[in-house]
């Protein structure tokens, strides 16, 4: 499995991938499941992937194709599409034929096929926007009322998000969030591994403005993931239930 | 959906269940999932229930029957098993045989019947032991490194019980654990919803030493809850994540 996170605050987007995959339990390997499209100062596009790595790769390479192809256009290359809307559109549609496509092989074999994308990005004179992309091409939108979103091992992690993640956050909370997020899905499903990818995106400035790969036994990711399990442990004897 | 936790600690036991269940998110009903059986001071057996309601109130429904019966015998009552895994061995092949006939029928209309149980007990003599059945009706034990059991909606609660409970945790602190789970999921997952069932038995005691139903608005879980989202809060605005 895979867990994958964006956080979308007034002062930009964070991003964070695991990068585990898995056919069977004895057959474990390192993907990068993060994906940057940028052309500093215009556009930026993120796409996070959890599902099917065979779908996800052929969806990534057909479409980074479509971008680099010489007679590349508005409506093949989403580095081109006038719109982050048109941009998802294309994006959508891809996962959309793929799926569909692998499906119907792995029909066959009664097997399944299935990949779900988030996608964040600005481009210049546009706002910052994140969307989930469904297997069927379809999405939805981050909002005021609920800037975050997840796929893959998502429900270890959303209790902290729900608890802490307001748009007003600032964006050096929202990295905290989201790294604790997936700190607590670590924890709990295996499935799940380092290393990570994490990229931040400040408004406004059209580029991927910091990216850090997080390897397996980082001091800075160890001491965050202590300090957490140590104050959840503090708070949890500190609190009391009257009744008891 | 449901949630069910139970925690099995040196001083004893703690068992909490919701009572949502829902056809559908338009129907949405409360029914009690934890049924106690008791001779105290000889044996106590609680039950918690997770899945198709047909199929869990059938089961509850032919095992009392079958306590009740004048012919009961070890081998048909689970009140009268000689042990306490030969009572499960009863629950696990009920639960094994209802969910085979239920399944049937519904296989017709493609839909699934299937249903987990949390069993834990003891009697005067032995120890105290707690079980998860299955929905084929085989089982496996909380045991001294892994001291809980959940079903239904188990994911977003986890985290908390991963981090805080050991076998030597004190049974007042077990009882805050798994209300804190059950906070946690009520939170982000609205199929799981109040009020509550808490039961707690003592060790040695062979019965339920303490039950207890937490309404909707219960003063103190209400504290509880509030608390426990300010520690979280006031933890997170405290640590902090050296590179950021």
């Amino acid at each position: 499995m895979t867990y994958c996170v964006g956080l979308m605050v007034d002062e930009g987007m964070v991003l964070l991938s695991d990068t585990r995959t898995n056919a069977g339990l004895d057959n474990i390997a390192t993907y990068q499941k993060m994906f940057t499209f940028e052309e500093p100062g215009e556009r930026v596009i993120v796409i996070l992937t959890a599902g099917s790595l065979s779908t996800t790769q052929t969806v990534i390479a057909k479409l980074s194709e479509a971008i680099e192809h010489p007679d590349a256009t508005p409506e093949t290359s989403f580095m081109l599409a006038p719109t982050l809307l048109a941009a998802v559109d294309i994006i959508g549609n891809m996962l959309s034929d793929v799926t569909l496509e692998i499906s119907e092989k792995m029909n066959r074999m009664n097997q399944a096929a299935s990949a779900s994308f988030i996608v964040a990005g600005q481009r210049a004179g546009g706002e910052a926007r994140m969307f989930l992309v469904y297997p069927e091409g379809n999405y939805i939108e981050a909002t005021h009322d609920t800037p975050y979103l997840q796929i893959g091992e998502h429900k270890y992690g959303k209790p902290i998000l729900d608890r802490v993640i307001r748009k007003s956050t600032s964006l050096k909370d929202a990295r905290k969030a989201a790294l604790l997020s997936m700190d607590s899905t670590l924890r709990s499903n295996l499935s799940v591994g380092m290393p990570l990818d994490l990229a931040m995106i400040r408004d406004g400035e059209y580029q991927v403005s910091q990216y850090q790969r997080i390897e397996a036994g980082d001091p800075e990711f160890s001491a965050l993931s202590d300090s957490w399990s140590k104050a959840l442990r503090d708070s949890f004897a500190a609190i009391h239930w009257a009744a008891s």
